[in-house]
């Protein structure tokens, strides 16, 4: 009996790896013959490259770039079993995580370094590029990551302007006449579920700049920042970021790929789903486990376990979720092929002790679930 | 599809039958037409009458008698279906809850009330008696009940003495001429699962006394009491109650029984899985739920979710269990019959919450079985 094993992490407890293999015992107390397949799933967002990498047996190659606040930091792309894919996660070079939370500051943070990982994987022989954007400190509109690969954005007098949105209003000519060439003719993959369009009320800074540290004062010249830009951007090449959907991603470094780069955006999940043959898995195995920290409503919207379960319907088999914490809502997940939702909690207890367990409590889940479907199967 | 829900009551959350309810709740979200028979148990303890008198279409009869502090309470015994067999709790009469934490004395405590409730229910025409003896204020050897029946306990001067253990003393004389000579002819069934002898480091005054309010001087002297009625009862009859397993049972008045009454004991659990016609509901039924508010090792000794595994095991059939809090050492459980186990926990929360929450998530908890165990029925 197959079973595939395909949890993202449990934030704050236990990773998409460690809940897999956990999940696993569980079942093998049950059935100690079980074929378990393993595959830790990120939905695009944090923990995409590892789930990438692990499932697809890739490697992980280490670089030096500049961080958010133009402090050097250590940042890591992954290079898929296939030798030619490589997946960034633009927060391993540009992420909110990497900076102290007193630290946070949207008008000086770049996207330098993830156009530095872009230009390592060149270097290093990559042809398609999977970016997951999640997570970012920046709302520079992605002019860092042009800059890194070679795109000069003049002022007034001619001179390239430094680091940081708040160089945004400077920009006078964008000059792509050393843009690295060889982007045009690779596959870049956006992971990403944001619709937001670049600017205005549903834009980058109002929506997200908060997060990052913007006050309300902020936001307003971030946005006037981004529109002078999307301005520029449409005089350069008549694609009109300001409104286009997901323009806004990731503090508008979507727009960027979406004005300069061969870039085609998809649900997170969707790419995660893919990339690491989880489909494939599925085809002939008895039922699968999903499960992350968290499930509610909004889990329909693109989250791990309903990826899981649009590709598990498809097969016809039983999608089995095990979560931290279940909310309200969780009705309309069994339309999508959700089977059942647990709650690994095993008696009243707080968070920091759920978490701390994290490992055992999906073990005795997990095991329970296989018992009562063992049972249902001897009964018929 | 038949589900038997025999649930015992969640303490201080959630009634048996509530608890019943909710499941069957559960179940029908999932299956509309499930077939569901609800048999709210007891384990022998509190809401063993309500639960034999529910599955039997039995009555309740009210009684005005003397409390455990000789202030009148008004008790209730129950009548089962069939018309004559009654079912006392004796906590009803002579419990720990009728009383307040500070008026605790079973020096003064008596089981007289215990002794009406049999009395009424020998007028009203009762052949076969159900003693349910958990939750007893009193360590007075039972002899408030002999009293109420007609025994005369006489001190030195031949005069009767009073109520409660600390008159134990004063007894030189069992007088059982005006004893009630209905009690020979009847059957006397004793719920108790206590083992302990009447006296001694493990009779009832030293293991069940501190907890009805007893200091370590008054249980040395409850001891000493009960030791000079044990003599007594030898010389009056030759049963020997000093080391007699079960006499110890409820401050002593399982000695009282086994002394004076055409008695039989059983396990709580055993009883009441007999008299609520458990076992037949079993026979053709697809599964059973039951549960408790705590499930772990101790759940092995004879506690409702046991008794439930024994019966279900006998037919075969798979017993689910939903628990408030899952504790250690519950893989014994599995070779006694019981499927699988889960909490009725659905996230993080506090114990209160658990419980001001009771049905609702025993509502979720038994969907989310349903689902996970047709996927099994459906996969096979």
């Amino acid at each position: 009996m197959k079973f595939v094993i395909a949890p993202d992490s449990f934030k704050g407890s236990v990773s998409a790896k460690a809940a897999a293999l956990s999940i696993a015992r569980g079942i093998k107390k049950v059935l100690p013959d079980a074929d378990t397949c393993l595959i830790p799933l990120g939905d695009g967002g944090e923990g995409t490259m590892d789930s990438l990498v692990a499932a697809t047996n890739g490697t992980k190659v280490k670089v030096e770039v500049v961080g958010p606040l133009h402090r050097p930091v250590t940042a890591q792309y992954g290079i898929l079993g296939d030798g030619v894919t490589c997946v960034i996660e633009m927060a391993s070079a540009s992420g909110l995580d990497l900076l102290l939370e007193s630290e946070r500051d949207p008008l000086l943070a770049t996207t330098y370094g993830t156009g530095q990982l872009i230009k390592k994987a060149l270097d290093d022989g990559c042809k398609k590029f999977i970016l997951a954007i999640g997570g970012s400190a920046t709302n520079d509109g992605g002019i860092g990551m042009l800059q890194a690969l070679g795109m000069k954005l003049l002022d007034e007098n001619g001179q390239e302007v430094g680091l940081g949105a708040n160089q945004l209003s400077q920009i006078v000519t964008i000059d792509d006449q050393a843009f690295d060439p060889r982007i045009a003719k690779m596959e870049f993959l956006i992971a990403s579920d944001v619709q937001n369009p670049l600017i205005g009320q549903n834009g980058a800074s109002h929506v997200f700049g908060p997060q990052k540290g913007a006050t309300p004062e902020m936001v307003q010249v971030l946005d006037t920042y981004l529109t002078k830009w999307a301005d520029l951007v449409e005089r350069k090449n008549g694609i009109r970021l300001h409104d286009k959907a997901g323009a806004g991603a990731a503090g508008g470094i979507g727009g960027a790929f979406q004005a300069f780069f061969p870039a085609k955006t998809q649900r997170g999940i969707d790419i995660v789903i893919e990339y690491t043959g989880l489909r494939e898995q599925l085809s002939d195995a008895e039922l699968v486990f999903t499960g992350e920290g968290q499930i509610d409503f909004q889990t329909a919207s693109g989250k791990t376990p309903m990826g899981v379960a649009e590709a598990a319907k498809q097969e016809g088999i039983p999608v089995f979720v095990l979560a931290g914490s279940i909310g309200t809502g969780i009705e309309v997940l069994y339309e999508y092929g959700i089977s059942a939702i647990h709650s690994i909690v095993n008696k009243p207890m707080t968070l920091t002790e759920a978490m701390e367990q994290g490992e055992e409590l999906l073990e005795l889940a997990a095991e329970q679930v296989v018992r009562v479907y063992l049972q249902g199967i001897k009964s018929s």
